[in-house]
């Protein structure tokens, strides 16, 4: 494995930026148009990201309502929140129905209840079909294969031709502007009964049945399933979409491959930001402080409550720690390596649960691994520690003291670090959550315990 | 947002283990042959991995060859490679050949140089073409689009009409199996022109040229650039495929959509592992425990050197600690919090540098909403553990003591936080390997300093 540092596709070139920028001075709206229109929507709205406001409502302005919609769709949430505020609900209501039905609908699930209904009102005077087909997406939760599903897919029937097949391509391509690799076949009651690849189409002649080369073995998820579920069927299947459909196997929508990689990211983000405390996978530094700290404050409370029962231990041995200062200065090292290697441990079990590659069989395995690793982690870390306190401290008898102490903690660190997660799993609970604060509390308490009890112990021993 | 457990498929269902070992210890190998033909390879991967090694030879002895390559590839890499191992050189060239070029270079290229060199020799001797391909593979570093793509794509020449370029199809499917969705076309020099999607010849009549719809706007990637850019590309652009090309723009190969969330997830767990010193992003709960320490004792040994440091600037204040020993219990608490919300930013920072949404311009904006919080942070942790000291240890100057270090260190955990990773992407470090410790270093320093300095400054009144 090779280190690389992060890069970044740098979201647009400063020479862009400069070339609109002049355009917006210059006042050579036709132009800016113009330019506007050979742009990506999501480069434009790389671009905005960039601009003074006066500048970016000038631009968004200028371009054309059907790609105005998914320009809007590539700002990070909190500004595509703030220029819709800006809307009335009518024009919102324009923007939307240009874009796909998921997408639309995610747009929608993001407005105010009031501001939302709104919108569909007037969606449903101009397409009433397909703003139906919102609202039945705005009911699924946001994070499950309905909510991630769009309804934009072409179906057939069983009896159906080669060429008719294609007919309903050329009438879904017209309708909807989209792309098609997989056709779906139903039977009479809309019942999924196997797909067919765009491929075979080709391949076959115009008058073939395309029941005698569709394949009816078609991987599908409920519409309630959580995204997660979802990602990893399309991964391990290698899956280009995946159909959704009731508990009657009614097909209801597809969810297509450009979700999986936000899926993925999304709960991998959830994982990191979850595991320090940071509760909401939005978090960036564009958040407003005021958002951040209140999502991060109610972790660093639970912080404090368990720091303040690791300081209760410490004081039951103030008499100790009054006659051999330098138990203060060391103690917290104890401590902090077992909670470093806590969360090692914590951090592989956390990621393995994630991705799905822990077996029910390899708990057992887990731990012992862990606590084996934990126990030369301890070995290691312990005659360090205790060499370099007997060279600096110049006491031999806190040296070992504190390799001693050291390896008891780090087993421990190993210990824990596996069966928190799990324990908290099984009480489904999210292992990613709590996992930290929980295991590092063991480790403080057990750290602070062993080395200062330990010292009480064998205070005269100390002293000599 | 809705919390959620973690969820995962289970690799298999406890009654397919039971029946496949049932039919296994019956010895009725010819109906364990038919059970294993109807499953996905990707399922008895997932079977594998739950039966004794004695059993899984069986199984693995009984799966058709041009399904024992799709099986051992997804097969997690430590089990791999131990299988491979036991298989002689002509027997893995038997395997591998029936894989696509790019997972055939990714098993080979986990093979030892010595054995690599038999299996392609063993190969060059069926398909001499293949093999080459194959080898030109090897030569790219495996994250970079270059050792991600494959050479399974289908081109078509400018000048070709519909009903051509679906022979070439023709051809393509029944050589290398594989499933289209695009078609890209080349001038005379192999060079990339364009595109056409799947969809357009089913809808052009056979006589059509393709140029004629063809789509010259093509995004691509030179071979050399590294996975996760690839992978921004895909997600930005809603791209099924990304052709690879060299720098005179001939095409090299594709880099297809089922990459892109293994691409996404490897980095994802990059980021999470590296941030807590695990620095390997294979790293599972079944890598052997000696393994598993050498890759992350380095990191911790550094913490403990960190953690020296820290003890060292507390052994500088042992006398004030001797009087007011208190002080011993209560530093862990203003250290340990800094380091947590230093923590806190890093990983709002590390994500949105990996995720490629942070600005050129955003960063004094970040600085300044970081400090922010901090401040808000120090303000309320500081006055709340002021109570619970006040309360606790019955002294109002402690608690106003520990208020006033807290609200200090807190502000520098926002500093730091920020500072750091940005930093470290500035000097080319990879921000997530080394943030953390750095950052609690700082904390650690500063925590201790401000309230033990502060205790000490004060200690007359301290002691009233």
């Amino acid at each position: 494995m090779q280190h690389q540092e992060n890069q970044t596709i740098p979201t647009v070139a400063r020479e862009m930026i400069d070339e609109i920028e002049t355009l917006v001075e210059s006042g050579d709206y036709g132009a800016l148009r113009d330019r506007l229109s050979d742009l990506h929507p999501a480069d434009i709205a790389g671009l905005l990201e960039y601009l003074q406001e006066e500048e970016r409502h000038i631009l968004l302005s200028l371009i054309e309502d059907n790609r105005l919609g998914e320009t809007v769709l590539h700002l990070p949430e909190e500004q595509r929140e703030e220029y819709l505020d800006e809307l009335g609900p009518s024009r919102i209501a324009e923007i939307v129905d240009e874009l796909d039905p998921d997408d639309a609908a995610d747009v929608i699930s993001e407005l105010s209840d009031e501001i939302a209904e709104q919108v569909l009102g007037q969606m449903q005077q101009v397409d009433s079909e397909s703003t139906d087909e919102i609202r039945e997406l705005l009911r699924y939760d946001e994070e499950t294969a309905g909510g991630r599903m769009t309804t934009d897919y072409v179906s057939i029937q069983q009896d159906e031709t080669v060429a008719s097949a294609i007919e309903n391509i050329r009438d879904a391509v017209r309708e909807y502007e989209i792309d098609i690799y997989v056709l779906y076949v139903v039977d009479a009651e809309e019942k999924l009964v196997a797909f067919v690849r765009l491929q075979d189409l080709v391949l076959h002649s115009p008058q073939t049945l395309v029941s005698s080369f569709m394949v009816r073995d078609v991987i599908t998820v409920t519409a309630d399933e959580d995204q997660e579920l979802v990602a990893q069927l399309m991964q391990r299947y290698d899956l280009i979409h995946v159909p959704v459909v009731d508990n009657d196997n009614h097909l209801l929508g597809i969810v297509t491959f450009d979700d999986i990689a936000e899926i993925i990211e999304e709960e991998a983000s959830e994982d990191i930001l979850y595991m320090v405390g940071v509760t909401d996978d939005e978090e960036s530094p564009s958040t407003p402080a005021f958002l951040s700290l209140r999502r991060r404050l109610p972790w660093l409370i639970m912080n404090l409550g368990t720091a303040f029962i690791a300081s209760m231990v410490v004081s039951q041995f103030e008499g100790t720690i009054g006659r051999v200062t330098a138990l203060a200065a060391l103690m917290p090292i104890v401590a902090g390596m077992g909670g470093n290697a806590a969360v090692q441990s914590i951090v592989v079990m956390v990621r393995s649960i994630a991705l799905g590659d822990f077996g029910s069989g390899s708990k057992v395995r887990a731990l012992v691994k862990e606590v084996t690793v934990g126990l030369m982690n301890g070995l290691v870390l312990g005659l360090l520690a205790g060499f370099v306190v007997w060279g600096m401290w110049g006491s031999f008898r806190l040296g070992i003291l504190i390799a001693l102490a050291m390896f008891v903690n780090l087993i421990v660190a190993g210990l824990v670090g596996t069966t928190i997660p799990l324990l908290l799993r099984k009480l489904k609970f999210d292992p990613a959550l709590s996992s930290g604060p929980i295991a590092t509390t063991f480790t403080d308490v057990c750290g602070f315990l062993t080395f200062l009890g330990l010292a009480t112990l064998t205070l005269s021993w100390l002293l000599t």
